[in-house]
Order: structure tokens, then C-alpha cells, then sequence
């Protein structure tokens, strides 16, 4: 066994134990970490200042390009959102143990369901400090043990993020080890973690593209996993163009780099004569290049014109394909053919159109009359967000608190035996 | 391409184009469906028997043991049982389309959960005829496509199985492709359908231990799997003697075969003199073996000694393990260590070890002062059962029609964006 091997076998063992002891801590102890955790971030501002100073300038001589660096750079604000962010997960409902739907059967059993935690959860994520307090909060919280393995170029200020958690922990008489960060920058640690079934329950993977699919393609434990966000803007018949206008605007322009940033326009042709063209006149005021079908192109005098792959590309970028479609019925058709199932919005007043895309549409979120930029665990309510779920299976759509959970059924009985 | 690959991925690309239609399948037809499937084997009740006479023969000829052959022997009153359950399904209420948690958020959007289909769902299952009308009837319920591929020795019922399915669906105006039987005896077919990521959401294994393992195993789909039952009974220090040898009597040796049976009986140390022979005496009453511990064997004469490896399996034999436990702790301890996650069982008139052992017990099914036998759909009132999840993720326990489903978001607006 190799000792990268051996090292993540123990952290597993570790895990699973502390794992045991969160599923039946109480609230009160969970949130008292949090608490306590946030306490230790504000006090210790300054050596978590210095911890990533020493890991921004070792990041900086190898090379990091200039987005990374500031996704990897803490500052005081940044530091007072994170203990801020623990603060707000504390003061959320827990999950846990929750029990619903209890029902008597004609046998005179009682059942229903109880909400229970994962597990063991493994995160894996960039060189983002913020990452590693967001992700332990959201573990503690659901009574989960995490295995944490953040961008190796993150590692010095992980690791005193590591030791503050430990203290939070430890004070509100929970195990150190509810929380354990992959103390080596080794490749091969995120293949034993991806792989380790009988430690793991579940793998997060947090970053680009490329980070995921890898992880999803390699894993032997079920991932829950956030891939692209090719979203769309349907602009119906029976749009109000106002809305139209406005709801574009926000959810292409607000910001270019998000998932949930709208990547394609479609336009019924009844009003792509009428609405089309202020459409395109807002998309190019704000830098925007337009890339169209035919019909686009004859009605918008600087659009580009747009390949098949258009249609299938999230750009993260100052770049949206547009399409006049039929109607309805060939929007819809469009995008489940060609979207990521992250987010669509249709803009119309007809009910009966809403209530079809509503349905018919197979994304994780579908809106009516509503920006893509919603779709996120914030603006829904659920407190926290531990990533966009793309898939079908246990979590869709933004994932929170209880994405990390599972229900149990649980039988009440003076007795009884089946017949 | 080989022929099968070529096959199968036909089958595939059908199957996701009918799961377009049948996702947005009115109630109506889909209940339509059903009831026609279960008229048409109703009138074709002869042919159904002739087929599978002709099963039976050829795999009596190739050797096929008794007990399988019972599976897939079909009688008179295993038809009309066939017609019943699809009645019941289409007796259920629709899961799709059904909206939740609909709440208004600061900003203005109303936001809220929609439960949808998976999509397309393949299902891998021994040769038992009734498994094809069972799995078929879940899945046209639940607006999926289905693609079966049963055992090779119930081809021919299981194809004029497939001619009636496709018929009820024709008539109610489904497309045929929502269920489609693997017209091939080829086991590269089960390959394919388990890793045709593009074509297949989620596969659904049914059958021994050895066909679920080697398919979790090779299977790059999200698999729902069932594994090992090995459940246990707990007989508390405050346990009701009366209700704990009926509770054991029940789950032990009511059937032996079934995944909820107890293969563990557990006896707080305060009770074991006084309740163990009594037990004891049920089981042996009943044909069943006693391997248990040192102190079991002090106290029941013919109880053989367990090994650890004893108390980690499923017999779905006549025979039990048994073990003296200090009490509510090591019995928890014990469970979450040996158990297969499926169902347990307290008994115990104690509210707060009742209330504990429901919480820290990580099973897919626990039970206070009930047999652990009731594991079990339609004993939960699922109305009906494709399988019992042993997994956290997704679906635990038994598994109806919303194990088949999944919930997306949607968002209701009028011309709201993101401040």
C-alpha cells in the first residue's frame, strides 16, 4: 500500500467514525461549532491574512494566472463574509432528524420518513479558502463528516482554516474529525477519495468543467456534479416586451462567467420582427456579440452567423447565439435538445404556454416571466448552496442542506407482524 | 459497431425520443394504458401459458434448477395477479407534474418544486414473466421510457408480453417505444444498456446478489440497487417478552428467503436469562438453527458457536445468529457495524431508547415493536415495488413510483431579475 494510500484509508476510517458521533449530534452542539468556528476565523483574521499571503506568493512564482489568483486571495471583507456565511448556516432549521408523512397503514404500523445525513462526503474544489469554510459549515450543519480537498496552492491557509475548525469543533464537544482537510498537495489523494467506497458516500466535485468531468468519468462513488449551464431565454409570441427586454439584459448581461448566465436567445417569428431587433440593439450596447440563424442575421445588421455548435456552447463569455424559432413547441424542442438542463426561462402572458414549458422543459430550473440568474440556493431560500446539481438522480437544481441528506423510513408498532 | 452495440443503441435513441412523449403524458392516457395492458392479457391468457410452456421446455431441456423454474412457471392465477397490479398502479395517483413548496421569495419570484420522470430507466432482472408487466406498468405510470432486458429463458412470454404492452400503449396513444423488451438473448446486450450514458438515466437491477454486484460494478449509469438483507431484531432490557417472540417469530421465520427477514436476533444482557430460552425455543420450534456467543450457548443448549463472519451474513437460510449485547449502545453499535443497511427492529417499551435507536440506526428501514418483515412497498403504501434501496443516495428503502421521479425546480415571475 502506498502511503498517499495508507493516508487516506486512515482519514476514511476517521471520517466514517466521526461520522457516527455528527448523525447524532444535536443542534444545539452543530451550531455552537459553526459559531464557535466563526469566532476563531474573525480573531485569527490577521494569521489567515499571512497563511495566504505565503500561499498568493508561491502561487504567483509558479505562474497562476491572474483569475485564479483572485479566487485564491483573501481580504478582511472576504474574511468577515466567510465567519458571516457560518453565522447564517448556524441560524438555519436542522435538517436532521426532521420526520414527515407519518401515516397509519391497516396492518396499525405507523411510517414515515426521517431525514438522516449522508455520511462521509468528500469535496474536492479549487485553490478558494472560502470553499473549505463553506463546505465544513454545510457538513456540520447536516451532520455529516467531510473529507476536504482543496487547490494545493490553497494549502497553507487550508490548513489554519483546518486548525480553527478543529477548535470550533472540539469546543462544542464534537470530533476534530468531522472535518478533515487532505494535509498533502499528491495528485493521487483525489484518486483514493473518488475511489474509497467503504469510506465515502458521496463525492462533491466544485470547479471547471474539465475538474468535473474528470472526477465524474473516474469516480467509483456516486458524484453529485455540476457540469455546464447552457441556459436559455425564450421570448414567446405572446411576450411582453418589456420583460423580454429586461429579463435578457439580466440574465446575459448581469454577469458573463456564471452557469446560470443565458447563453442563447430564441425569438418566436411572429415577433422577432417587432422585438428582435431592440433585443439586439441591448445585447450589442452592452458588448455583446450576436451569433444568429438566418432570420436573425436579415434582422439584426451585425449579427454573426451561428454553426450548430453555438447552440450547444456555454460560452462564459461576451457572446449569445439567437434563433427565431416557429413557436413553442419548436422552442421547447430546441432546448431540451440542446441545453445543459441547467436553467430556462420562457417570457409570455399566455398561461397555457407558461404552464406547458413549465412542464415539458427538462431542466433542473424552469421559469416563467424570471431571469436565469435566479437559479441559485440564495435567491430560492435554501440558505446555503453547495454547488448546482445537473443531474436527475437524489439532488436536481441547487443543492443545499438537503442535498447532503437521505431519507430513512421509520415503523411505529405496539407489536404487530405481517399477516 | 457491432450488431448487438448497433441494437442497443437503436434502442436507446427510441427509448429517449418516446420519454419526450410520455413525460408529458396526461394522466388519462397513461392510465389508459395500463388498463388496456391488463385487458389484452387477460383475453390473451392461452397464449401467454403457451408461451411460456414453451420457455419451460427449453429450459427444463438446459438444465435449469427448480426454483427458477418456479419463477418463471406462470399459472392461471399469476396472470389475473399480473392484470390486478397494473389495475393498482393505474389506480395511484399521478406523481407527475405535482408542484410543492411553492413560497414567494423577497425579490418577487415564487419558487416551488415540480416532480418529473427520470427519463429512460433500464431494467435487468431474472426470467420472471411478471417482473416485465410490473416493471413496465411503474414505468408508463411514471412517464418514463423503459427498456427490459429479463432473462434469456423467458424470452418468448416475455416478447408476447411485450406485443400486449405495446398494443395498450398504441390504443391509448403512447408510443410503443415507452417500453421496449431486448429482443436478444446476447449478454453484450446488458453491456451496452448499462453503460449507453447518452440513451439511459438510470438502470434498475432486480435478482440474486451476484447479478446486482456485477452490474453496480460495471455500470457507468446511476444504478438503484438492492443488495444483502441482513436485518436484525433487538430485544431491549425493557423489551415486552410477549411482543418480543412474536416480533422475532414474525421476521425469522415467517418466509426465510426475503430480504426483510431477520438473519440477527440481538438480547440485552438484563433479559437474556429470562427471554433468551424462550426465543431459543420458538426458533428451534421452527427448524431453526442458533449460531450464537458464548453467553447464547450458556444459556441454549443447542445453539452451535457464531463467528464474526456469522454475524455479517444473510442466510436466507434456517439459521440465525444470535449475540448478548450490554445493551441500547453496543446494540447500535453492533447494527451499524454488521448490518446491510436494509431494516431493524427495538423492541422496547422505552420511549427514549425507542426514540435513540430510530435515530442512530443507519438503516434504510427502523422499526420500534414491529417485524422487520413489513419492509416492504406495499405494506408502506407505496402502492406498489420495484425494488428496495440499500443506497443513501436517491431513493432508500422500498421504492415506488417517486423513486422513478425526480423534482425540478420552478420559478414563477412577472419580469423579476437578479438586483
Amino acid at each position: 500500500m502506498s502511503d498517499i494510500k495508507r493516508y487516506m484509508q486512515q482519514l476514511g476510517q476517521q471520517a466514517r467514525a466521526a461520522s457516527r458521533l455528527m448523525a447524532k449530534a444535536d443542534s444545539h452542539a452543530k451550531n455552537l461549532a459553526l459559531l464557535n468556528i466563526a469566532h476563531a476565523i474573525r480573531r485569527d483574521k490577521q494569521a489567515l491574512l499571512a497563511a495566504n499571503q505565503a500561499d498568493l506568493e508561491a502561487a504567483r512564482a509558479a505562474g497562476m494566472e491572474a483569475a485564479m489568483l483572485d479566487r485564491l486571495a483573501l481580504s478582511e471583507k472576504s474574511i468577515a463574509t466567510m465567519a458571516e456565511g457560518l453565522e447564517q448556516i448556524a441560524a438555519l432549521a436542522d435538517p436532521i432528524g426532521e420526520i414527515s408523512d407519518m401515516k397509519y397503514r391497516p396492518t396499525g404500523i405507523q411510517v414515515g420518513r426521517m431525514r438522516v445525513p449522508l455520511g462521509v462526503i468528500g469535496i474536492i474544489y479549487e485553490a478558494r479558502p472560502n470553499v473549505t469554510v463553506d463546505a465544513a459549515g454545510l457538513c456540520i450543519k447536516s451532520g455529516n463528516a467531510a473529507i476536504l480537498r482543496g487547490g494545493s496552492e490553497a494549502i497553507r491557509c487550508n490548513q489554519a482554516l483546518a486548525a480553527l475548525v478543529h477548535e470550533g469543533l472540539a469546543a462544542a464537544g464534537l470530533p476534530k474529525a468531522a472535518v478533515q482537510v487532505v494535509d498533502t498537495t499528491d495528485r493521487a489523494a483525489v484518486g483514493e477519495l473518488i475511489t474509497m467506497k467503504q469510506y465515502v458516500d458521496v463525492i462533491v466535485p466544485r470547479g471547471g468543467k474539465g475538474l468535473i468531468a474528470r472526477i465524474s468519468e473516474e469516480a467509483r462513488i456516486p458524484v453529485i456534479k455540476h457540469l455546464d449551464g447552457n441556459c436559455h431565454v425564450y421570448v414567446d409570441d405572446e411576450a411582453d416586451a418589456v420583460k423580454a427586454l429586461r429579463i435578457l439584459e439580466n440574465s446575459k448581461a448581469q454577469r458573463l462567467g456564471t452557469c446560470n448566465t443565458a447563453e442563447s436567445l430564441l425569438v418566436a417569428r411572429s415577433v422577432a420582427a417587432a422585438q428582435l431587433p431592440a433585443l439586439a440593439a441591448m445585447l450589442t450596447a452592452r458588448g455583446i456579440e450576436i451569433r444568429g440563424c438566418a432570420e436573425t442575421q436579415a434582422l439584426v445588421a451585425n449579427a454573426k452567423p451561428a454553426t450548430e455548435e453555438d447552440h450547444y456552447t456555454e460560452y462564459l463569455d461576451a457572446i449569445i447565439s439567437v434563433k427565431v424559432v416557429a413557436g413553442l413547441d419548436e422552442a421547447i424542442e430546441h432546448i431540451n435538445q440542446h441545453s445543459s438542463q441547467h436553467t430556462e426561462a420562457i417570457v409570455t402572458e399566455n398561461y397555457t404556454k407558461a404552464r406547458r414549458f413549465l412542464r415539458e422543459v427538462d431542466s433542473s430550473s424552469v421559469m416563467v416571466n424570471a431571469s436565469t440568474r435566479f437559479a441559485d440556493g440564495f435567491e430560492y431560500g435554501l440558505g446555503a448552496e453547495i454547488g448546482i446539481s445537473t443531474d436527475k438522480l437524489h439532488a436536481r437544481g441547487p443543492v443545499g442542506l438537503e442535498g447532503l441528506t437521505s431519507l430513512k423510513y421509520i415503523v411505529l408498532g405496539d407489536g404487530q407482524v405481517r399477516g
